[in-house]
């Protein structure tokens, strides 16, 4: 399947806003394979599909969640948090994705976890500074992005934290696993 | 074995900027024992033995971690960590306390967990708000331990985080679970 028939696929599965957001997080991410050497190819299809459950409902994604190798935990969290591991899968069965680096760089964008690959740090990060984001911070990760991938990763993961304990809200385990795996990776120790 | 005398065998372990620390914090435990009507003397006692471990080599904690059910993963994060877990251990050998209430409070004293119990929480507490600490948000966390323990310890645990993160430093998971289980416990969801 050619990437213009995959963006085809996508679009009606998403707000028209969602689906602006996703082709700024494939050209961003495109920007970040060519900057840090990692497959541009690789990097626009994990963009543009990277959102893909993002408006199922709750009870379709707790059903993927339940009936598949998922975490259970994931459900004592935000449906916020569902939609990255569901669309992992649904991108399979959708669009026959079967490359885990793909599929891992989906399944993570939303949270990270320890020890991510190149691919998933891109997609992570690009999903967080595309051009149409606003978070308080962003602009300094944006300026480290055109240095340094993981650590450009690190502050986008404090920054997620900070804004986290600002709402009152619960932190799924795998942020905090990137920011101490990022931290160590940028600071040792 | 009386308080008084168990106060001595303490002493000659800690500097004694440590030693008046921890005889803060055995006064503000047995404070906020009174107001959540929890045991004064249990609060007192862990409180009097919490940082028992302290000034103990590195080795020599290192030492009780590998060869105690202890999980090992401590030896991954800061040493300043160890003293808690390995104290609860040696309370046991030299004072023969036993109470698992006891020992958990001195264990979970610098990281806090999910599902602290009363002592435990007034423990972590009095350890971060006695009159001598002067962390950036202390009052706060004052002024709230007059009236909601958990709000109180939730506080403590984000000021913490933010602490490390401005640090950049590692932050233990047990640390991460204080913050998501009071989350919960505190505001729900």
């Amino acid at each position: 399947m050619n990437i213009d028939l995959i963006k085809e696929k996508v679009e009606p599965h998403l707000t028209i806003e969602r689906y602006e957001h996703t082709l700024r997080v494939a050209e961003t991410a495109i920007q970040l394979a060519i900057r840090f050497d990692a497959s541009k190819e690789k990097a626009q299809l994990a963009g543009i599909l990277h959102d893909y459950a993002k408006y199922r409902s709750k009870e379709e994604l707790a059903s993927w969640i339940e009936t598949s190798d998922l975490p259970n935990t994931l459900l004592d969290f935000h449906h916020e948090l569902w939609h990255g591991p569901v669309g992992a899968l649904m991108v399979e069965r959708d669009f026959g994705v079967e490359d885990l680096e793909i599929r891992n760089a989906i399944h993570y964008h939303t949270t990270g976890r320890a020890k991510m690959s190149k691919l998933e740090m891109i997609i992570f990060l690009a999903d967080y500074i595309e051009p149409g984001r606003k978070f308080p911070g962003v602009d300094e990760v944006r300026k480290t992005s055109k240095q340094d991938l993981e650590h450009a990763c690190l502050m986008a993961s404090q920054n997620t934290i900070r804004y986290l304990m600002s709402k009152q809200a619960t932190i799924y385990p795998d942020t905090f696993h990137t920011y101490n795996d990022l931290t160590r990776r940028v600071y040792g120790g």
